[in-house]
């Protein structure tokens, strides 16, 4: 249980961290639409570990096969078993790591509700499960895309106390992948970098903020009650590893507000369209999106694993220390990005299933 | 779709704001709970409107009824349906509102999706949804009371920029109600109170954010990937009308933190339990619990109705300007308070039975 | 759990016998549909006891009441709940009932089950039940009938031993409707009728078998794996009480035929439509629907509440003899069809909002 | 969508017939399971093509790998993906069919829905996809078997006109697989090897019923309305290729009984467990198990793939004829008793879990 997503665009996980491999199976994509692997690489390769000197220097190229669903390149309506084969060096590294519980990792959370747990790499806790999430959020993107040119762009708003200006009206996927650390921003991006770096020396970590906005939005999408869309991209983002916070539009910030100051009024821009002249509510209200740009951020924590010495316990109870020796990311940030966008491409591609289930099945009158 | 909640204590609820009723269905209330409409009016008692001088003056009893699934006092295992009555006020004040698209309301946007809309009280937007949630809350509560002598206690943290100092290990349900703001910190309290009067004065509202804290928690509830207990609190409390942010634990501010300030180290207690001596993960790692306090955060908005003149548009996108008529909360947040806590409690109460199907059902070897 | 049905035009029903109210909350319905309680009320007069001679002599009149859902008319596309009291007459009849458990109903499973039971009229598992599901499906014709003039028509096809014959192909409602059996056989319904009226006289009862055709479907409804048309619909049917049996197409009898006489030959019609000659697949081949009649029988036992004395035993596990006082069907077939036709709604209309949410979100290339 | 089976215990298939892998992912199995591929090929070769003369010549082996979710040994709770290469015979015997529509096949109901379809040995809609199913059966048999040492066990009861005698109550796997027909009354099963070896000769081919009791069924599984047990074993088996029909109990037969006949009497049995004398009932009443076998009957059509010519039309619907040159199974029965069984387990398997979920989550008064 738990390892589904959606509700019409469904993806189901599989995998863990070493030995077979990771991947995903995603039911209800639509039929006919032309996708390759080549093009679901693109994501991955923004998420693989080794991709630059800021992230894990442990080198995976993360492959994607496509092993159903797809015939003479189109998608045929079946399920898509979309995979990437891991590396298999379960001996090194992780002899500790199974005696040892990584102090704000999941492994001692594992053992006590299952009884059992793979400790290789952090097994099914590991960040590696992403890979399944980036790949079908590639897919999803490129439904968006098709079906209103909706435009899905992540990126590195803050690490630690670096918080880059970004103009989310205009800012483009070329300018976020223009540095390794995913910040529009360039002069703070050298600082962010920096400030990595001398994370990795220390052998400690840090986190930070990524923001996400979708432009191109069509007025309609999400649900009034429980399946608002705020609610699903919430749920969405915070099922990723390591994030500790949401926010939509104004967010924690608009708390400071009074309600003549955070109301978007309305007005009818030249085409005729009702728009709103401020976007604090982050392109939805009501839980429906509203045709403003959805503008979300994702607080993720400092990495858990750093090399710095950790007081903690054995598996027995026993009190030990723990210094990682693990290749992992000093700055999950840059590499969250994609992971940020999938999740939120892969609601929005739900929802907009959704609203053709409901909304244009009957003859409009 | 979107009107139902929960995975196995599944909640659907349905209404709008006047005529008719309110309520929920129940499915997969365990069988045998004891439970009265008393027990659960006292939680509607917290989130009726009219109910201090800081909620609106619209003065609703929201009496509750319990229709099926609960014989000589005792759930039966099958379909609980509670309701309560709306008053029948269908013409007065609203008439405006049926015309002019309210800013920040979910007015346009169900316009937008579905072509038409319930005018009346916001119709289904109407914040007397969460009269379903917070009924069946009670009852998800009372499970897991039972269950593990859970309790889930919500407060008022900050309004604007007044923020109350409040120990989450400590305070009790008592201080929370000790005061009409909901604020354990009763000097804080006071000044909240002020400044939502003020508010009133001047015809424009505040918001704040709620805080929310769990304790008694059992090891183990929660799934790793997507339904994580953090990702699925996540989607319940942004559900709810106003909210704008979420945060677990060191939520944001952790952000700030490097990975050795920010991890919690293991140690082992008294009682030979495995234990976090700092609780910045807010209660879960991997998205499993880990038996310490689950703690969050909600941001709500300053309340969008505000009797302030605002420009807006007609429905038929003319230039416009309103003035709220109706009577409204100048700020949510004391009444809030239940309804988050609703929220957390049908998360827990679903993943406590998600718990028992997944580990319980073969033998311990 | 168990009480919801459909994945997106999704109903849960809610209720017992006596007392209070049954009901059914609808979610997913399309918005601007025009319903009235009145259109629902002739599906449900269909269904309610007393409405003939051949039906069980206890007089309701179950009239139905839309709480939420439709504003003015017309589908808001929020839950609608339809609801229809209970008459409140707990104190007859039924206390022997409470003590003994009646052969081959469900007293003794639910006291199994969850050690708690409604005993007056059945409870949850009475029949009453099935008055939202009839309820629901008025609405599911009616969308089925403007997005395709799909017909959803059932019959009496066999009592006892008694066998009509009807040609699925050109059977009326208003021939079903013109008598009191559901028979459109007219010869056949009297020699019904006479059966059910001895059977009265014996205190006995009887069984037999609805026929539902479906005409006018569109190809392309239903999924290829779990999801078939088929399995769903069987699901449905064999969710009613009584139910012992279901077939589609050629049914058990088809296993008696080789594969070339039993595979429907394709050819292409006058209007270059591709169809098959025969129609033993019954309106679907691999799950999916061909543009064929959809054709499902149902077997329905004998009711299993008789006069006739039974040996039983109680509660407690002690022999006692059992003769039945309250006023039940002799032959619940008649009543039968319109629950039958509308759990067969209720999947193609699911099935419909599927369709469009697959199949139709992508622009045809 | 589709293509996901369960509530707790829920399996996804995915893959086609030629080409890459099909399999199953699970999710939602109890941790600590001792699992090996060796016990699921156990069931695998029971399905498999070519194990014997009167299955399908095509000799292909089936080996499964665990890919994931099982950790020396054990399941750790995780999701359980089970993959089978697919043999690459893309070339051969199929390019015919791309173009005529074979009749009674979901070629044309799949070109219909999507607009596209992988040709290759029948794609999605092969029977290959089956193998993912009775994986996962083969771990939930085990699940029950190790909970109350459940007994799952189909065969092969009528094949055409062929009705063989078995008792349900005593029947043995053993007798079942000691022919190749599957039936465990050997002088019948003779008989049904003749006819099937004579349908090979002819070209063609036929059907039958497959028959399957459940025993030592604890009581109280299955759920009051929409989930009853015999509803979803319904749909589980409806959902298997072939399938026309399906019956619990007396099934269609039992129709022609009256009340009094057919009901089944309780009485209170030498450990004081109440039962029933007769089991018409086959095991559930009111959707929920009361302890007696559980039996099933699922009728499958002759299959629809033949050597003898028939008409047809192309994918452009002209007139054609076809004569299957693949190798095919003259009769499905041998190999569709394993998958009638995993289905059957399935279903229970996931009752099970909701049974636990709701029904043991509170401690007992």
């Amino acid at each position: 249980m738990g390892n589904t997503f959606g509700h019409l665009f469904r993806i189901t996980t599989y995998g863990e961290s070493h030995g077979g491999v990771v991947g995903v199976v995603i039911d209800g994509c639509p039929p006919l639409l032309e996708i390759s692997a080549a093009e679901i690489q693109v994501e991955l390769d923004r998420r693989r570990p080794g991709q630059s000197e800021v992230a894990t220097p442990r080198n995976e190229l993360d492959l994607c096969e496509i092993m159903s669903g797809v015939f003479q390149g189109k998608t045929t309506g079946t399920p898509i078993n979309i995979q990437v084969k891991n590396k298999d060096a379960r001996s090194r590294d992780y002899s500790q790591m199974e005696q040892a519980y990584r102090p704000s990792h999941a492994d001692a959370t594992y053992d006590a509700k299952y009884g059992i747990r793979d400790p290789f790499g952090g097994g099914r806790s590991s960040a590696r499960e992403t890979i399944g999430r980036v790949a079908a959020g590639a897919i999803a993107k490129k439904i968006l895309q098709i079906a209103n040119n909706i435009e899905v762009i992540g990126y590195v708003k803050r690490i630690h106390d670096l918080e880059a200006t970004v103009d989310s009206n205009t800012v483009t996927m070329a300018e976020v992948e223009s540095n390794i650390v995913r910040c529009p921003d360039s002069i703070c991006a050298d600082q962010m970098k920096a400030k990595i770096k001398a994370m990795i020396a220390q052998g400690d970590s840090i986190g930070g903020v990524v923001e996400c906005v979708v432009r191109n939005m069509p007025k309609g999408l999400g649900m009034p009650v429980f399946d608002r869309l705020e609610a699903d991209i919430a749920k969405g983002v915070m099922s990723l590893p390591a994030t500790k916070g949401f926010e939509i539009g104004s967010g924690f910030a608009g708390t400071l507000m009074t309600g003549s100051e955070h109301n978007d009024e309305f007005y009818t821009d030249a085409n005729g369209e009702i728009r709103t002249r401020t976007n604090r509510s982050g392109g939805t209200q009501g839980g429906i999106s509203n045709g403003e740009h959805i503008i979300i951020r994702v607080a993720f924590k400092p990495t858990a694993t750093i090399r710095k010495e950790q007081n903690t316990v054995t598996t027995a109870g026993e009190e030990t220390t723990l210094s990682a020796k693990g290749r992992h990311d000093p700055c999950v940030l840059p590499r969250a990005v994609p992971m940020v966008e999938a999740m939120v491409a892969l609601v929005l591609c739900d929802h907009l299933l959704r609203y053709y289930a409901q909304c244009k099945v009957l003859p409009t009158v």
